[in-house]
């Protein structure tokens, strides 16, 4: 058994890191701070919760984590870049679902988060936590970044073709969607059912955070200079992140399929679905489950590659308990391994 | 461990079957069977089920029970009546989902489905499937009825005052809201996005055919006449029913609130919100669990309760498998204690 | 044509007004005011618009009413109170679509509004703007209160079986749903895709301040003590109100079908449905019409009657412009006679 | 004043084009045919023009058109091109909202559709029906052909940049998102709100038949040979077409917005939204309006265009009205300048 602490989990990444930890047969909550819900119990705010948690919010001024090994961050940004050191310091290990340790390049976050960054000394050894490829690092990290939601499924997509060099790095394209839980849960105009609702619309076209974080990973696969499109859409629903990728391909004759399949066939939390399918966002609703597959439409030389996640496991909260059990020498899909939630 | 079978299953209470007993602790998958999909793989009709499951539907005709101590049909109505009775001569115990035994009264479900029923003789003996009522006889039954969806969310918001004798059981209403999931799996116009999104409207006012079940249930709790109003209504959600219930009480000063938590205390499956709240479907979509709530609005004499619950598990698949460990000694809540996905 | 101003407009009945007066044949659009949004353009503020209007909001301080000759105020309840009276005493005629004059009694105005109402003088005199009860009224009004979106769908439903003296009237129930767009565009957490999406829950079951309202005007239709338990509930659609009513019948033999087509056989913005047809928000989408249909299930002395309307538009901004219609003389239907937008 | 005729109708985009068509100032609908439906009153089936229309539809072997000066097919493909050339003949002009006249070269239609085309002399003749492209042409024509719903939004995006040279026309990709009401009004799996509804995922990838019409517009735009790469999702919402488009420019220094501006300027069913703005699919709900918008994400040299349009309206029924108000020279925005219904 571990014991957990967890800082944060207000929102929808907190109660689903939650509903994923209160079942984890090897997990023992000991301790979630919130600064604004202090002492108000979990199930109060979450109704979800009724009758399957007693805990109430710790004020984070009085939270003890010195019986934790592991603590989980699901926080907005700027918030674990300034508690993190001080826990690696007691020995504890972190597993961050936020952005302040995704970044190895100090100067490029700062450029895109617009403030400094508090433990700059910190990011160039927190490990990128994308099991897929780098899971040795995982399992001796102190500091696990766990990716954002559209650079997980955009990174997954694209892995095995940067890797196996048979498309041009500087010409990608990602026009993904996204489900409204991406937002937050924050009272935001844009989010309403009213105007999320009944809508498909782009947003943040001219740049968006995760753009670095996706040029930095995708970059890490492949030697040439990558250059990404990224457009995301909010998707009138819930949950969900679906990438459709465009790259060019250098050779006229690769065995797309194949390439796929080899490539994650040992990934308990990827899926090469058959030549011809599409991934489905409720396929993998509540799973932590990347769904991918991978076409070249009337055999011209663009790759057309399509993924699907649920943002907030796979996304978020799954992968990062997935890195948790990696660190504790778990088996990788324990506590992860609920089937998919359809209809 | 309990080797299990499953007849039927194509249907959403079948795939939400599926994804309950995949995951439950004591319980083997022997056998699917359907006529329709024989050979086909489950996850090639689910996709969901990709990466969980490697079996395929067997054809009826083949298909061997002989192995199995539980038998679950996940079937529309007609077709557990003409195969249930060769499995209880095998004394193969039976947990049926569909409406077949749901009526004692063999003459009242002929009237409601139109049709002579293939089995009379086992409708006395099948015990109605509601543990909140019949744990006991379920406990030792050969055959178990469950109940349907509305029937699970309108009997257990009733049970406490129609026990209590603190109402009018003469003029009971229930205005029930249900998402499209409840139609089932089947390629119906009114069940389209385009109609039944961005939509209420109430369906089936003249008669319901879960009208006499819930007629039957209910005055085996009281010993006045009963005589229920029954208004389903489509919502533009999946999953979820929402039942708000209305009568007239019969006396001035009944504790409610206690009256509710007292009676549900140690209930597992059955959640009473605090006084205030209002119960909601999201909060226990995916899980095995009713929330009620009751109010006494300005004091006079109308007493609203609300109970929520999702179709497709307490509804249906959960409230089976809450029956199979009841009849089987496991602990109640084993395989069905998966915490609600919010959002 | 009539010279006309907005009050308001910022919301969701601001804009839905906004659409049907930007197109209607005798209105000339003069002045619209915001305190938050003055100087902003109503196409930055409503993409809906762009290119169908070239107007600016303008500072209230700064708004002349002198040219017109109606004024609308679409503002939250507590403002129009407070201008109303000045317009009046310039002959200007107010079409107020909020609160703050739909009651009569002010006292009661008071303790369910929290605070002192600014112009108790005006209360007695402003005529309820329900076409169908107070046509001839409003032809003379100085002041109309347009009522608000649940009480429409309420008291048309019960108008027949009240004025014709067929229901108990102290035991009436109304079940209702709304859109997401009830609960007005502001940044709300339970306004939220993600919390309202996907789920179906009552709310203000102790007491809605519609509650009062609609008792006043049931009241009106009969000579009993009219009582109403009134349970809304906020469905997963933006727009639309069902409202299910239930009352005991005190006769055994009503024509329940002709009361209903001869009470509405004249009236432009009701539309009675076949026997045995369900009213449907989505039929009633973007018109200005009311669907009913009535039943009596199983031949039992409780009567159903169903009731939809677009909660923005008979539930607020078609019905204002209906009352203008009236006062000034035009056709009823001019301007709203907009076909329902379906699917 | 014009006498019209329909033929179909049943579908959702016959039942908006009755929505236009019966409140279009100069239209009088004078016969609606339907095999399926002959004999049955428009407003049963269709309860959204209960009270708005008295029409029934008549059997189409007893359908005289003779007194009809335009008709309309709001038919599957595979009708217009059997009954196109008798009315023809007889001089009505027709306007065709299905597939049947779209591609020039009969063998490219018959290689998407399988079958042999019956009507092959008409389609050189048949005007597209895209007014920003084609108004002239369409003034004169005999026979337009409307264009499908993503091809309106596809081409009206490329448009100014094919145009103008300016990018790369090998290498163009559309990804693009519709609403549910695409598929049609028929009872198919794929489009219940259970399957589609709470989901994103693309279709169709392999190859779509819009492809060719979409590559046969492009190609009349500039001088190279076009390669389109096209990708269409299904999104969970009624109505809305929304494209995102992907280009290499070939220049270093375009002015895209005014590009766009001036492009469009005079176009009364484009709108160009102001840099850095998004369109979104609710802000043209029912209008007959393409909203776009340009962007150079990071200064890159990929373009992105953004196009929203309702694939009911401006990609189907409101298009055909505008090519009628061009054939018969009434003003161009007649009967389709309703303002977008939002929320």
């Amino acid at each position: 058994m571990v014991r957990v602490g967890v800082v944060g989990g207000t929102g929808y990444t907190g109660v689903e890191l939650l509903r994923l930890l209160l079942r984890h047969p090897e997990v023992t909550l000991s301790v979630i701070t919130s600064r604004g819900e202090a002492g108000r119990r979990l199930d109060d705010l979450f109704p979800s919760l009724l009758g399957a948690c007693d805990l109430a919010f710790t004020d984070p001024a009085e939270a003890d984590y010195s019986a934790c090994e592991v603590v989980f961050f699901a926080t907005p940004h700027n918030v674990a870049m300034r508690e993190v050191p001080a826990l690696i310091e007691q020995g504890i290990r972190v597993v961050d679902l936020s952005a302040d340790f995704r970044l190895r390049d100090v100067a490029l976050w700062e450029h895109w988060y617009g403030e400094t960054h508090a433990a700059p000394e910190l990011c160039a050894n927190a490990v990128y936590g994308l099991p897929e490829v780098n899971r040795d690092a995982i399992r001796a990290a102190q500091l696990v970044a766990c990716p954002g939601c559209y650079p997980t499924a955009v990174q997954l997509g694209f892995l095995p073709l940067l890797e196996a060099g048979v498309i041009e790095p500087s010409g990608l394209i990602a026009s993904c969607g996204s489900g409204v839980s991406g937002a937050g849960r924050q009272a935001k105009l844009g989010s309403l059912l009213t105007e999320a609702g009944e809508n498909l619309a782009a947003y943040g076209v001219a740049g968006h955070r995760h753009l670095p974080e996706m040029e930095q990973g995708l970059s890490g696969m492949t030697h040439g200079a990558v250059q990404l499109t990224f457009v995301p859409h909010l998707v009138p629903m819930s949950r969900g992140i679906h990438a459709t990728l465009f790259a060019k391909l250098t050779s006229s004759d690769v065995a797309l399929q194949s390439l796929f399949e080899n490539r994650f066939a040992a990934e308990p939390a990827v899926v090469v679905l058959p030549q011809g399918a599409h991934p489905a966002t409720r396929s993998v609703r509540g799973a932590n489950t990347c769904q991918l597959s991978v076409s070249q439409p009337r055999g011209r030389d663009t790759v057309v590659v399509m993924s699907a996640i649920d943002n907030l496991v796979k996304g978020a909260a799954g992968q990062a308990v997935q890195c948790m059990n990696i660190l504790m020498g778990y088996r990788e899909t324990m506590g992860v391994d609920g089937i998919a939630m359809a209809p």
